[in-house]
């Protein structure tokens, strides 16, 4: 096998080994199911409760105020479903972006279809909102305020506290719910902080496995669970407890809030690394919604004018080096980014479009080796691809 | 560590050692997101469509009318809700049973609380419903009739087949969707001999991981998904796919399903063997719901009248034998047996139940070992608790 470069880590990350072994501990020991009255199931259950308390203490919340969900998607509806659900009698109105991810964009769109309101926030040429236009576009009947923190194509970052400060000021009871998939592990926050009501975070992002994320709702929010059953998780997601992922998450938790400020300072110099280099070596390149201070340390979107991005992807690939076009998640439906068209870049310029995200096992070797092979072929491709 | 004979496998199994070594190689190699368009994401979807196909060769149905999800729970929800959502126009009248798993009584609890009317169909002593109550309550706007393949508390095998005869017979339009969690694996049977529209089943409960199910839907049944997002399986179950959990889910009914007759046979020779020492060493027991030939070869539910069953199962711990009091499903909430009382079983044997499930990792000295500790354990506590 040849050299590998993951750079596709907004995608996904590789599992921290220590996460796999203890995984595969609680596969092929401590198997109980955690509802079990004997010792199987008690143990599995503390196992859950070690993990909960993990995430509980990085975000400084309550251990009551974790909810595991089976990953970013289902922790978004939830909160978001829940929310509406919930309140509908107080306020049939919600707020959001244009800039979602498909996760909360389509959970709004099948509440549209109920009879709710929606307000989609437009963005700026850097893709973060404007805070104007949330404060026009709070009324009594808002229910629902739900930005994400960190984009997940762009890396930008939204002022989730400013965001706060207005419903505060406009005395507005609307609950605030942040999808933080791209910046739980990558920007040091707390929910309280930040007065957020409800977050979602999601484990495979952060070295954790797929298939198991999060919610924190602040104790005093009441949402209606989506999906009933057993009453695990106090009622709000029923279902056996996936106890190796949730073990998992709380381990790769553990793993990356160890010493995260170093972890964050190395993916903002791999990053900027691989933002120079690429400025340096590469004619007609763009930059997308990289604002100073404004942007997550992992995430790097670059257009490419004149050259179709899933070219280059491939490209790249047969070299190795693994990045995405757009977003993973919804590159099932290839579709111009929702994102970029937002942030009015130019039709050429999103067709041009490559994701680069790094992640701390990232090395500059790689980003170096990343921009060679990237440079030479965005040279060749230019030659083929005459307008 | 002392002896451990493990009797619970209806609220768990123990993962096979061929699934975990599948798991881990999705953890630690094949890592990437099955929506990457790169060689990782190429790899990882690859993978699910090799767990798909293996799923769907059992039960011979279509690639395409499997639909992967978080577990059992979820999948009855979506089956459910999704019909219940897809279809009201068509009418609004939902048929189910007493004795369902908490995951299906409560998405009809809720349903309920929508505006829907929902007839529980009642179940005889051996736990089996009536045909001819199922006869009359089938209406002109019976959208949905749910009803489980094998009762996860009593081993009760419900007549599906006959239910389908009589949705013929009577030419009724509602969809059929049966709980399968508790026979997939454990009884031979396709959804299509069964005319079953929509099939649930858990990976957990076959030595699979915990937090993956799957879905079958007959590619003629329309339904609406409740989590929405990425479009992921084709729309009807959004978010990033649990690939390791999937990789084992396949790798797990691949193994139960090579030379599945004997491990059936195994399973059954095993129930026996413990119902025929316990009615022979111990008095005074009463054998819940096993009519000859209408029960699971894996669930024997035993009621011990004077003894508490949680006594019992903690005494029965003390000597590493681990089994189960009514449901773990619902052993959160402690209440009386939903499936017991609507049996007609009595208050004192409803309380002295105890639910051994075995599987085909099982050996018949463990039985014996069971059996001995058990009969001890019994005349033990008869004398402490006096009436």
């Amino acid at each position: 096998m040849g050299k590998e470069v993951y750079l596709d880590n907004s995608a996904t990350t590789k599992p921290y080994k220590d996460v796999v072994d203890a995984m595969v501990e609680m596969l092929t020991e401590n198997y109980g199911n955690p509802s079990s009255l004997h010792k199987k199931g008690i143990d599995a259950e503390r196992a859950i409760k070690k993990a909960r308390e993990a995430i509980a203490r990085v975000l400084d919340v309550k251990n009551t105020e974790i909810y595991f969900t089976s990953g970013g998607t289902e922790s978004n509806n939830i909160a978001i479903q829940g929310i509406a659900l919930a309140h509908r009698k107080r306020g049939n109105h919600l707020i959001t972006t244009a800039i979602e991810h498909p996760s909360v964009l389509n959970t709004f769109k099948f509440l549209e279809e109920m009879g709710y309101r929606v307000s989609y926030l437009s963005v700026d040429s850097h893709g973060i909102i404007s805070l104007e236009e949330l404060e026009k576009e709070i009324r009594d009947d808002t229910i629902l305020v739900s930005i994400m923190h960190v984009n997940n194509e762009t890396g930008a970052i939204q002022p989730v506290e400013e965001v706060r400060r207005i419903l505060n000021a406009k005395k507005s009871k609307a609950f605030f719910h942040v999808d933080a998939v791209q910046s739980f592990g990558k920007i040091p926050f707390t929910p309280k902080q930040m007065g957020i009501d409800m977050l979602s975070i999601s484990a495979h992002k952060l070295h954790g496995p797929k298939g198991v994320g999060a919610l924190y709702v602040n104790k005093g929010v009441l949402i209606r669970p989506i999906v009933y059953g057993g009453s695990q998780e106090v009622g709000l997601r029923s279902g056996t407890e996936n106890v190796p992922g949730i073990v998992g998450f709380g381990k790769a938790v553990e793993l990356i809030f160890d010493n995260i400020d170093e972890k964050i300072r190395k993916m903002y110099s791999l990053k900027e690394g691989l933002k120079q280099r690429i400025l340096e070596k590469i004619d007609n390149v763009f930059i997308n919604g990289q604002l100073e201070g404004k942007s997550a340390p992992h995430i790097l979107n670059v257009s490419f004018p004149g050259i179709r991005a899933e070219v280059l992807l491939h490209a790249l690939e047969d070299k190795g080096i693994y990045v995405s076009t757009g977003s993973a998640c919804s590159s099932n439906k290839p579709s111009p980014s929702h994102v970029l068209t937002a942030m009015g870049v130019s039709r050429e310029c999103i067709e041009g479009a490559i994701r680069f995200s790094v992640s701390e096992l990232n090395s500059m070797e790689e980003i170096e080796y990343c921009v060679e092979q990237l440079s030479a072929i965005v040279v060749q491709l230019r030659k083929y691809v005459r307008r």
